[in-house]
């Protein structure tokens, strides 16, 4: 049963910036089912002037009249939440102009992400043009970092920093494993890679194919180092093979470490289910996760086993990139923030079959 | 924004019959998280002693200690509401027990779909066991047959029947199409046979095929005739012809039809508007529907056009199989019947992409 | 088994033009295996320097020295013969240039299919360029239209006409049925619409997703309703819809016919028996067509059954869009103009699972 | 171009066993188009009686009259060749009854694969009941273990194994990497489970899920170590993680490895370029490589990088799970034995899109 909803004065005013892209989408998604939350504005640049319904058929009933606009800041102006669901480079530009021009901000993109500056030179390719924000922006992976949420504004993690965390970060805080020479193999379902159309997401190109990309490169890998070495562990040191599978939704992050002291399953159970114990969104599953599980949810199913054999851990974990991968943790953050239940708006059962 | 949830002094005490199946298990998504009904029982006797998690994954979470359980009449006992997701036959054994103890009855099969029983040798191979309980159902798809509510119990409607007659019946209740000789060609993903594992449902038979199945033999055709019959239109016949395609739910039904007189675009798009005008889960649109924008919710795309070259008229109607095509519109009735919003628990966003 | 191999003096030198494309890439795929022709030439003038290996990674280790190349006529001088896989408008301009310059022209698009270039104004949106140049091109349909080979030149049907025609030809020929008043509903895998990115073809909008397109304007109308007229069916008239499943690969057309007189399932059996008796790629099955079984295979599957309750017939074929309804019937054409047995090189298996 | 077909004085005589299942219809489908191999006997015990084409709709017009057969031995006598397409603990019954009486054994299965019976008790669940045997068969990775075909029968790999092996072994043989403690983590699709219909394979319960499955616990993983311990790394030590990707066919195992010295992508590109420099099916590519580049095919695409960063090298091969990983390899290895050119039958390039 939902939780009970609580009974603000006024319903919150929010505003969705990049709305034709699929974070923003489902942003909107979300939001139009949502108790106390109401859509005011929705931009999107290049789709501006469209209904939402033409862009994104699925949401026309729930938004019969909402036109996507362009970006004016006179249009955010004093808005209690906006979700940033802008590519990479785009949010370091707008949210300055939006600091104290509206009351929350979700920032979906990387760029208020890490607490140091230092990261974006390496794997983004261009310094930080506002380090000096950095400290304003909590991450917002409440389940894991529950104090970041003190902070003004809201950090959303990339998707796979959000299923690699929530594997291995409570094993690496309590000092299961090793963090030196971490792996990460994960699949996701195509949509994170954006909507944009191109040669490498049409359906022919996607279709029946399982293939890795980014090898070595891809920019998730120091977010999910920072999270490990958060807890302590400095040296933490992470390969990560991201792979593209045929699905449109969904991650699931297998993840090898070697432990560090002669543990049992019964040790890995039980981190998990004392770090998730009172998580709505976190299960800690008796068997294998699969992604469908979680397939627009704002659930996560995580799991750990050690192999007696080889000596490996293995630490799964199953989201929707969409969901606890992208806009439906920026809702349960903004949830947090603006002091309602964490579960409004927010399911966690997966749309299976 | 979801309208505002009434205050029921408790909530309502449901029981679910046939919950290992795609239509229970929907009808548990979505009754995890409806704010005025609970789930007391769900029963599942080759399944019995599991969890539900066990079963169906992505339950899990919302019902952490629920089990299935054999069919056991006294566990039945005083339900508020009972949905029976069970296959043909099979309700119209357990239905006279059900009458009397439980409050409600909602029966997914076809057992009580028509109010004769004559259609049953024809099409479904033997005469009905208790032809004196057909007028104790109403047929449940209210936009199109609101008084049938007014009957103690629900018969919902079947997958393809809910989509070829939220296109067509309006058509002919207003006199625009005859419906002597239509034809009804509607897609399904698999979902719609049923979860029994078998040669034409793996993954292997289904990927990448596009296939016709039942010819002229579908049991959806006489109730896809007897709605369209309702309207007066006494001689109604259709050609049906479905095919499975390869994807796990959602259903559009292409029907054909000869006008009645001459008649524009705008006289469809009038009857269509007006028939739908006060529906919120239907929704007249400008594009030609696709599965994909109702999958997960209770929404239905509805759309008719004329060809002024052929003379033919085409109404399209996408839905979810599983939503409006089953234990949506399953839950949309129980809503009303029992005084509640019909749109509580219900979303008209589909899952995309 | 494959039948023998001819021995001709010297391979074939052939130019794949368009071979970016899906329809090009497939004949280069066809063509990799064949043991009298041989590619000398492809050209791709958005991709021009690229090896087709980095444009198509399956094309890799048979061409791993072949370079896409910009189109120049010099280039294909003197080939026995070149596939011109280009977009509709596109053969009509280089087609002049090429006869006479080269032995044998296999045009893909539309441009050389009909005997009139009166279709071209209202269904493609100009006049014919080049009117005078269509009795040089036969339409390159064997089972149907042999004496076509006759011409100098091949124009390749249309995926959906092919699939269309193989069900509806052999039954007005001979008679069987109306032809007035036709209904072809068809869907196909999204290769169809090639291979450019758009909105439309990411695997986010097609995968799990069904929906109709170009309703009343498909341009593959008009040349199924000609291939009809050519029987002597000179009023024969078709409502075309078209539909996008969620594959690749695959044309399903179910078509919909009065019976022209009292006919059973034995009268059309026996119709496209003799039709197809001698006819290696199309078989009339038992059981219903499906799209997988030709998938990757110059395959057709063929049935037609009359409902004896509605007087309706039904007649089915399901081919793979890019075999014998693109690239395939290319190839089996041009094996017959050079006197080469037309299987070789091609399949009737498919590709399954 | 398909290399010079000999010209043997007779077509070899074929027998499939377990034709009804994934491998034996892919035998089958490679057989068809063969020009010195014919089928004579396919059986499946559970189907007998019916049509190839009854089972295999994508068969029917290769096979028209071809019936499946309960297996007899003495249908069997004298074939040229056997393809024995048996689950695992079928084939150790059936071959010791066909040596002798046939020439060339062909077994998909485990039975024969390994030089040892150790390996069979502990991860196969019971002692081998000839181990007398083992030494009459090869294993049939002819581009990693040429001398193996001098064995009298053939065992052909798992498809894990294949895959896995193609990507690790050269590497392992030349010392670039230690193979103490290797992680091959892969995804398949669901093809390589069989096709028998169970909870797990439906369409379903596979689409858009991508899940680890047999943690641990994997036959294929002893085959892997013991392909590895063959160069001479006797500690050979893997970690085997297979998924379900949500497709038919296809593999890409991720090979993950530390090297044993330094070395960087030229030495891991030199390794595998001469490893496979003549192997007609092995593509060393430039790019990452990905399932749908093999579909349908007997290619293998592997490439290996290191990461500077990490130390990790990763070395990948793609497959199709039912060619190369199967039977094509099968085909590969019997035409190799019988004198006939490997590549005869067998295509390097992948059916896509």
């Amino acid at each position: 049963m939902t939780a009970v909803v609580p009974n603000p004065p006024v319903p919150g005013r929010v505003g969705v910036v990049g709305a034709s892209g699929y974070t923003g989408a489902e942003a909107l998604r979300l939001l139009a089912d949502h108790p106390c939350l109401s859509v005011a504005v929705a931009t999107a640049d290049s789709q501006s002037g469209r209904l939402v319904g033409e862009v994104h058929p699925a949401l026309g009933p729930a938004y019969p009249e909402l036109e996507l606009s362009e970006l004016d800041l006179e249009t955010l102006d004093g808005l209690d939440v906006v979700f940033c669901c802008l590519p990479h480079g785009a949010s370091s530009t707008l949210v300055p102009e939006l600091i104290g021009r509206v009351g929350l901000i979700a920032d979906l993109g990387a760029d208020f992400r890490f607490d140091s500056a230092d990261v974006y030179p390496d794997w983004y390719g261009s310094p930080h043009d506002h380090p000096e924000l950095l400290d304003s922006f909590g991450y917002g992976l409440p389940e894991l970092f529950p104090n970041d949420l003190d902070k003004p504004h809201l950090a959303i993690p990339g998707c796979y920093p959000t299923a690699a965390s929530l594997a291995l970060v409570p094993l690496a805080r309590d000092g299961l494993i090793e963090t030196g020479s971490l792996i990460v193999d994960a699949a996701s379902g195509i949509s994170g890679a954006g909507r944009g159309p191109n040669e490498k997401n049409t359906f022919g190109a996607v279709d029946s194919n399982y293939t890795a990309y980014s090898l070595f490169s891809h920019r998730h890998t120091p977010e999910i180092e920072w999270s490990l070495q958060r807890t302590g562990a400095t040296g933490a040191s992470v390969l990560f093979t991201p792979h593209l599978a045929p699905m449109s939704r969904g991650i699931l992050a297998t993840c090898y470490a070697r432990p560090d002291r002669t543990i049992g399953n019964a040790d890995l159970a039980d981190c998990l289910g004392r770090a998730y114990d009172s998580a709505p969104f976190v299960t800690v599953t008796p068997e294998l996760p699969g992604t469908k599980a979680t397939l627009g949810s704002n659930a996560a199913h995580v799991m750990a086993r050690v192999d007696d054999r080889t000596g490996w851990v293995v630490a799964l974990c199953a989201i929707d990139n969409l969901g606890k991968g992208a806009s439906g943790q920026a809702l349960q953050c903004v949830n947090r923030k603006l002091g309602i239940d964490e579960t409004i708006g927010l399911t966690t059962v997966g749309v299976a079959p």
